[in-house]
């Protein structure tokens, strides 16, 4: 393992590496018996393949969602468990979890599918004329051409407007505008302009712990250096800027940071930022001469009282020219979470203020290879950012499904912290945003050494025994980084509200059990 | 530039390098005025970025594009042009070209998107039990739950089987089957996980002349080693394994060679391997150990009499299990091409044949961070390879239409040949099949001159003029990579067939005015 990653947090990367290897070790390498062409190993093999994407890593879908789904099969066999179903709370996928798509958004996604439907009297004239208008920017009126790779022209420029709506007129440009993959897609492709370097020059990107492990994956696969900045649990997971110079004036004897990387509201973590804080972190990118990147899938998904979401884009801009003028700032937005949870369109879009011009082109340039951001995502996208206005016939509709998902989201993140905090051993932060709870954990000194004795970590011992024994599929705090000697997991909020009071008292349970075993 | 990139062809990368160089430079760095924060470059500026990216060239949406784009908002704009529109005929984009959907694939898509249509009488049967079927697989039945990472399990069944069916029963494993956003996304992947070392160690990647640029600028991408091989233009742009060998040889003293890429039938050059040469490819990859990239994305479009398509994969498993056993095997395909067209989708599929248990670990875990493929492509790529069966009542449309968009391009083919040879100073070879044609230009000394003047690669040049002159885009055949001295340009076949033979008129005479004026 390249050390140079880890410029912090080391002893817990081990541990998890050790994991890894562990199971890459478990499986022989195969040897081929003699034939015509002699003995041999495979051309792609451990040993010859990228040395980079062995060190990535990804647990929101890893060996306990491979377990998880194992499970899943068992089940369906007839294996005997103490559980009938496998709740997957590891992944903030909305829909798999019962919501129910927003009506007009699929009603204009089926009429440009199939365009024969235009002709039909069910569907309302407004989402027609939303179809209508998106066919005409196809190429041949049709979803299946490609389209310009920055994304459909008048779908960048309806982006444009709703960002501009957002943030009380602050203008935006349809240039700057590049619909992707989801949000995924447009944060690595940044992630990749940004690599550059050797040793002691090689780009630096600053990532909080706990982060979306994305983050952590792509900068292992680039070879970039990952320079982690802790939040503070105590201050209900909150940013502070001191930290974030501690970090990065670290980080300067290893690498050069050129990136700080911002997820509001947080993931895993579900804080929401002051609008003081987001003005404090813009002026240390100012001062430290770091690009920003903003991730703010979760924009819709704020929940607690006296939270509001300031996006990155409209502070920078209320601080004046000094910074508007200056600070660099890629933010990414998405149509997998907020109210329509529509993950399975990878649709996005990120908007680049203040990028260098030529940079720019490269941009471009780069996105082109791959063609286009799929259709389908794009006009997801279009109706996410320009949906039924109040003069539409879609728009009451459309107000009351958008309304009863928030609502829903707000109530179960509310009794998330509330049953978890009765739990002795379980001390949650309210979940102010986003989809997820990150409750830190007291184990037992022997349940840490029994995960020691397994080469896994603890929390990582913790959720696969939890899996094993109530079916609760959640992800272990190791996976998103945390500081060494804690623990935690993820947990979606997304399960059905009796559902969820369910799997609450489920973990409830079987802490105390675990608990009890371990001391 | 890194030179060890260019093993050969290096006076026309260098060509292609310096125009590209040139247009970088023509854009000033831009350096900000004195204020608060006192004089300041970008973060992010040409000097700070990734190396790599800037060496990527991705000619089918290069400046000519962008040009062919700007041309038109001029159109728009009323400024008077020696034509009415801009014929894009760079890209392999059928739909944009005025092809129409198959009927049943996009009901089916329209049904999953808006499944209140199940309760509509005017949808036939099949297709919303196809609907159903993919509904019941996706996470609370509906397309905005992400699949696994690998794609939706019932489609990769589908599709092993459509690949037994294919390949005459050898068997195929769902397992080994991964669904990808195009296929693009696929060998991008593959690509990643082959590319490792330093220096001489550096993997090595064969790749034909004319090729993809995709290979290209993934290789700039990833700092790998391009090896070129060339195809004979004079046999028909066949393949020869002694080129292969005389290539793989010269490229041993620079990189170690791990993966050989093939393109069939061919994309630019639209030839069709016959099975001895691909039994010959492969006898080749196990002799030499080299990982084999089958690219068959236009499996299809085969229109010439006496040409068939074999999948690498058949032939392989015909040489025995001396080969079948050993040689590993990544085939590529989409619903981008073949008969439907449908790019917007972005679906498309792999399958591994003898990789490491261990490497496929890796390979599931990296795709697993981009999350999963976009639903609708899946969905798409289903249908695809698992169209309407003959007792289906969709079928004999289905059939009808499938037949329909296969024999007109067959046509085109034929005819795109045959005016292109009535041309002095063109000469084109047979479109065997895929959708292109890539015909040898004979230009004056003088253009070519002037072309220098200019530091554009001479067949650049021609196609800007005729672009300027016609509103005809084309794609430069050093966007592809040539023979030293030689120019070509890409045409595809799409255009509907009167238009197509408008456009092949005026190639004929702008070619005639172009060789006048430079004699």
């Amino acid at each position: 393992m390249n050390k140079r990653h880890y410029i912090r947090n080391s002893s817990q990367d081990l541990r998890l590496f050790r994991w890894f290897s562990a199971k890459q070790c478990a499986l022989p390498t195969p040897k081929m018996t003699e034939n015509g062409l002699g003995h041999r190993e495979k051309v792609l093999n451990m040993n010859t393949m990228n040395p980079n994407v062995k060190r990535v890593e990804y647990a929101v879908r890893g060996p306990i969602v491979q377990r998880a789904v194992q499970i899943e099969k068992e089940l369906k066999e007839g294996v005997k468990k103490p559980f009938s179903e496998v709740i997957k709370a590891n992944i903030g996928d909305a829909h798999a979890m019962g919501q129910k798509p927003i009506t007009f958004f699929r009603q204009v996604v089926a009429l440009c599918a199939y365009p024969d439907l235009l002709e039909d009297n069910k569907f309302p004239d407004d989402a027609k004329n939303r179809a209508r208008r998106i066919l005409q920017s196809c190429g041949g009126g049709s979803l299946g051409a490609y389209s310009a790779s920055t994304g459909i022209e008048v779908i960048r420029q309806d982006v444009a407007r709703y960002i501009e709506k957002r943030d009380g007129g602050i203008p935006s440009n349809p240039d700057n505008i590049y619909l992707s993959t989801g949000a995924s897609d447009a944060i690595v492709t940044m992630l990749k302009l940004l690599t550059s370097g050797e040793g002691k020059t090689r780009s630096g990107v600053m990532i909080s712990i706990p982060q979306y492990p994305l983050y952590s994956a792509a900068l292992a696969e680039l070879a970039a250096v990952q320079i982690s900045y802790y939040l503070d649990e105590d201050k209900c997971w909150g940013l502070d800027v001191s930290e974030l110079r501690r970090a990065v004036e670290a980080a300067r004897e290893h690498c050069k940071p050129r990136a700080l990387c911002i997820i509001n509201p947080g993931n895993p973590t579900g804080q929401v930022q002051s609008r003081q804080c987001i003005e404090d972190v813009i002026r240390f990118a100012a001062e430290e001469r770091l690009f920003l990147m903003a991730d703010e899938v979760y924009q819709d998904n704020v929940y607690a009282e006296g939270c509001q979401f300031h996006s990155f884009k409209k502070v920078l801009f209320e601080m004046g020219p000094e910074y508007s003028n200056t600070v660099e700032l890629a933010s990414f937005h998405s149509t997998s979470k907020c109210y329509m949870g529509e993950c399975g369109f990878r649709g996005g879009y990120m908007e680049v203020i203040n990028m260098d011009p030529q940079v720019k082109l490269q941009l471009t340039k780069l996105v082109s290879v791959r063609l286009c951001p799929p259709i389908p995502g794009q006009v997801l996208l279009d109706l996410v950012v320009n949906p039924p206005r109040p003069d539409e016939p879609s728009y009451a509709t459309f107000i009351k499904e958008r309304t009863a998902n928030l609502e829903i989201l707000a109530e179960k993140a509310k009794l998330t912290e509330q049953i978890f905090n009765t739990v002795s051993g379980i001390r949650c932060n309210p979940v102010q945003g986003a989809m997820y709870t990150f409750p830190r954990l007291t184990l037992p000194e022997k349940a840490i050494a029994a995960a020691k004795e397994k080469g896994q970590a603890p929390d990582m011992f913790y959720c696969m025994k939890l899996l094993e024994e109530t079916g609760i599929c959640l992800v272990p705090g190791s996976g998103f980084g945390q500081r060494d000697g804690t623990h935690h997991f993820r947990m979606t909020i997304l399960p059905a509200t009796e559902k969820l009071k369910i799997v609450l008292e489920n973990i409830r349970a079987f802490h105390k059990r675990f608990t009890e075993e371990f001391s």
